[in-house]
């Protein structure tokens, strides 16, 4: 490991992550946007290991949270900062953000809103037990003052909420049927911004949010497809038997 | 008027609109988006009335609802293949479809399927009262089928739905608050498709669906003052005083 943050950045792409006790688990839906993104236009990077409470650890971007990317000299921060950067920096790789930038907006304020948002209120209490014990303090501090209740409450009933979650997919779902990817025949970075938050659950979470049946299953296997197999490879929550 | 509708189609651009006994107010959420995309671009056009029973005057476009555009020789269906005809034939006005056409699936798929829908719930009874009896012999009937209730039941309790109606906008209003526009500085195809929503409800029902110090209803705002203020001029229901 180097010795410090600027000795680190003294060259290469260096994208800062999420994770908890485990570095190769990153969770966090917005650097999963950023990790795809690399990975569909074929742009190696290394992985930085970043836990909640490492904040100061970012005071080199003027930054409290991932993703980070280090590209040579540049910084950039913010999934959809980066991913324009991106698409401008490496011109001759598949971009991500076509047409004209505002007309992702939409998908991504409904991907925070209503994805993230809800997905949350089903997985969260799955989390604390990637974190080692400072992460976990405060992650679990950090939650139940938002929610206002106890980790396990929030998702307490998640089995009863699942169909009202895959209802809440309708959009997704219609668009699927249609479409191999929301970017059309191959992923742009609307699949990125909606990929990560089913990356999120997958890594944190034995619950089956998608049901085999649905065309956003199917379009996620297609997306756990890409680069490989890459994000198939990072390590799933394990599904305990009933 | 013309006396049939080869005549009528002799030249010319028309668009078959949704209406009812008023030939004026129309109010098709898919008519909406070409009316308006129209506006927006500039390009002249003879309002054809058109009724939920007037099948067989649709029989020319081999189509059985409208909107239905004739431009010159060209007849051309459903809204999202008029909108992109639209930019094709007329390169010099203002592109309404911009970028890869399948990235405005995903909004297109959350109007018909969040919006669309559930402002249905609150405003289908409404409807009857704008048509004429061979009308609302058949619509009452259809969306009674398609509800499996009265329509009176089925926007019964609306006024307590409405908090659940708004909060389902989130991702509308979390763009509205950054953007003047879902399509950026200017509006775009994204915004004629859900604008059609907010006039098909404006023109059949009394019902507020929007509070004034929302975000949503500002953009409404600046969208009715499009091309001259053209959908503010169209009748709006009346809202009865308590």
């Amino acid at each position: 490991m180097p010795s410090s943050e600027a000795e680190r950045r003294a060259g290469g792409r260096q994208l800062y992550e999420l994770c908890g006790s485990d570095p190769a688990r990153v969770f966090s839906p917005y650097c999963w946007r950023i990790r795809m993104a690399l990975a569909l236009k074929g742009l190696a990077f290394e992985s930085v290991p970043w836990r909640f409470t490492e904040t100061e650890r970012l005071a080199f971007a003027r930054h409290d949270r991932v993703p980070v990317l280090v590209d040579g000299d540049r910084v950039v921060v913010e999934s959809w900062e980066i991913a324009q950067y991106l698409d401008r920096a490496y011109p001759q790789t598949r971009q991500l953000v076509r047409g004209e930038p505002a007309t992702y907006a939409f998908l991504l304020a409904w991907a925070d809103s209503v994805l993230f948002a809800r997905a949350s209120r089903l997985i969260v209490s799955d989390i604390p037990a990637l974190l080692d014990a400072r992460d976990r303090a405060y992650f679990v501090a950090s939650r139940e003052a938002r929610y206002g209740m106890p980790l396990p409450l929030v998702t307490a009933d998640r089995d009863a909420r699942l169909p009202e979650f895959r209802a809440q997919l309708q959009p997704l779902r219609r668009v699927l049927r249609d479409q191999k990817f929301l970017g059309g025949e191959a992923p742009d970075f609307a699949d990125c911004a909606v990929f990560g938050g089913f990356m999120w659950a997958r890594v944190v979470s034995p619950l089956p949010l998608l049901a085999p049946d649905d065309a956003v299953f199917a379009w996620r296997e297609r997306m756990l497809d890409q680069a490989g197999g890459m994000a198939r490879r990072i390590q799933a929550a394990e599904v305990t038997p009933p």
